[in-house]
């Protein structure tokens, strides 16, 4: 298996930079609509042959330079576990049935699902994914971080400014407590679940960690997301997490965490990330925008990029996802820039 | 007059804490629906006398306390004398057609209109405004800033993640430097002119500027906002000046800036804010999703607002506007707070 990504991850000192793309598996490549025009969205998350083969597409394409395949799956599953409807609406995203819109809804959750028996379609997938992929490179796991899953739960979808959502937590802080706290214990048995079919490096994605006051998310949202990572770690000590607290303002927090991992956008400057995450291995974070603007500048932001990370302890990606518009070339153009710098 | 703004502005030590609110002149006020029911949003604009009654309406309900008022207009004025079509669209905000999908259309832009005549209605606006209120209260005048108008222009309205914007910005640099270039000189002579009519206080608003990677809004956009405020300072040295550069994460450039006030969002940190700005005033910036809470939790936001920026150098608002879904008796909270800390 090549193992570079892993290492890097762990804080060795390695031979070559890393690269893998949010959302690399996903709608800008041509194969991946020819899977999806015949199936429904949550059928191929739950479908581990379906979501195996659409992890495994991008390797196709970029082997043998890409270091990881992403299993193919949705940070809304938790929401669907716990009892929302989750849907996909062409041209508009995810939705999630009936959102949260008052604490009298409680009830109506399922705050400790079963998490094999509710989610364990997506184990299977990374287990499909691993075969399919005949352990070539590594399958991340990964889940949303629950504040993100919060907000989601509470807007019913995405939102442009996510006012909803922050006025819910300064509304019902008490109530906000007890859904973030279900989440997180279901995020630590999914994570743990994940590890157990075989995924040896997992991601929380927190999305919206940039839509708090910074006092509030490091008093109220932090304190989650560390636990997350201690209590997956104490069970499961041989494995690496990387944690996404997209366009956090104070990454300090993170320092002395049992993350292995912090992945910046590119709303956060590298040599901020590097001063405050001196322990830490980085991930990022080139702004998906330039993928549209060519190879050359392309390959130019790129080795401007690794020159302000620099080349040790260092995983090259983007600052978020491939967007559906992009074409493959964009992304290759990407794997190239960093694997020839 | 009370001057308490203005003096604080300056800088000076002042007996209270002089607040105001962006959007104050809004869509939660029920009388501005009665207004704005039978004209359409740009004849608003246009008329002095409309935008005036707009403009006061916060004051008289909340007077004496509040200590400014903001000249009712839209940041979109300046694309709509640059030859875009300006509407709202109900529901969905500001549109501006045809949308700038590429540089051949920059031929049909207007890069030199002549400010006074395709903008005056603004300066007209002002003057009306400062007679309707009998001078009890300086009446702000403002622009949008170069880059966050350019996002609006490629755009045509509203974005969930302006992606267009900055691949426009990474595709076209030449190009975008003509338009941005173009969109400060009008700027400049927008501020001036509102200056003349009246206007000791202007704000220029970058509500965009946090959808950049640093280093590029610090070497492509941050000289064009510093060049505004050096060039209205040098035609007008008697007016203060307030830049909203939103969600920006290193406010460092601005401290050596000719801007007296900074404004800052609620994802902005006050002591990290105070340390970048030592010279500078600051305003903002709870986050508006607390005015859903409740007098006792605005109350007890706005004190703790208070201890983190100080009680010096210091313009209580919001982080961002009044939303239309607001009631104005969220407004009366948040300005008694202030008033009583």
């Amino acid at each position: 298996m090549n193992n570079l990504i892993l290492r890097t991850a762990r804080g060795e000192s390695t031979e070559a930079i890393p690269v893998w793309i949010m959302r690399q598996a996903g709608r800008y490549l041509p194969e991946f609509h020819t899977v999806r025009s015949k199936h429904e969205f949550l059928d191929v998350c739950k479908s581990p042959s379906l979501s195996a083969e659409l992890t495994v597409q991008p390797y196709r394409r970029f082997a043998p330079q890409l270091d990881a395949c992403i299993v193919f799956s949705d940070i809304l599953t938790i929401p669907a576990a716990m009892g929302q409807t989750l849907t996909m609406v062409k041209g508009d995203g995810p939705k999630l049935f009936p959102r949260l819109e008052s604490p009298s809804q409680i009830p109506d959750l399922i705050l400790k699902p079963n998490v094999r028996e509710s989610l364990g379609y997506v184990g299977d997938a990374i287990k499909e994914s691993m075969k399919l992929v005949e352990n070539a490179v590594p399958v991340i796991g990964f889940s949303g971080a629950p504040w993100t899953l919060f907000t989601y739960m509470v807007e019913g979808g995405g939102s442009r400014s996510w006012t909803d959502s922050r006025s819910w937590l300064y509304k019902h802080p008490e109530e906000s407590r007890k859904i973030l706290t279900a989440i997180t214990d279901i995020i630590i048995e999914y994570l743990v679940m994940q590890i157990d079919s075989g995924a040896e490096l997992l991601q929380v994605f927190d999305t919206n960690a940039g839509e708090l006051p910074p006092a509030v998310y490091e008093e109220f949202i932090v304190p989650d997301l560390l636990r997350i990572a201690d209590e997956v770690k104490s069970q499961r000590p041989h494995v690496s997490l990387i944690c996404f607290p997209k366009d956090c303002t104070n990454l300090k927090p993170f320092n002395e965490s049992a993350y292995d991992v912090i992945s910046v956008s590119w709303k956060t400057d590298a040599a901020k990330a590097r001063a405050e995450l001196p322990s830490k291995v980085l991930q990022g974070n080139m702004d998906p925008a330039v993928m549209y603007a060519g190879d050359a500048v392309i390959r130019k932001t790129v080795h401007e990029m690794i020159a302000r990370f620099g080349r040790e302890k260092y995983i090259a990606n983007l600052g978020h996802g491939m967007m559906p518009d992009m074409k493959p070339e964009m992304a290759q153009s990407f794997i190239n820039a960093v694997k020839s710098a």
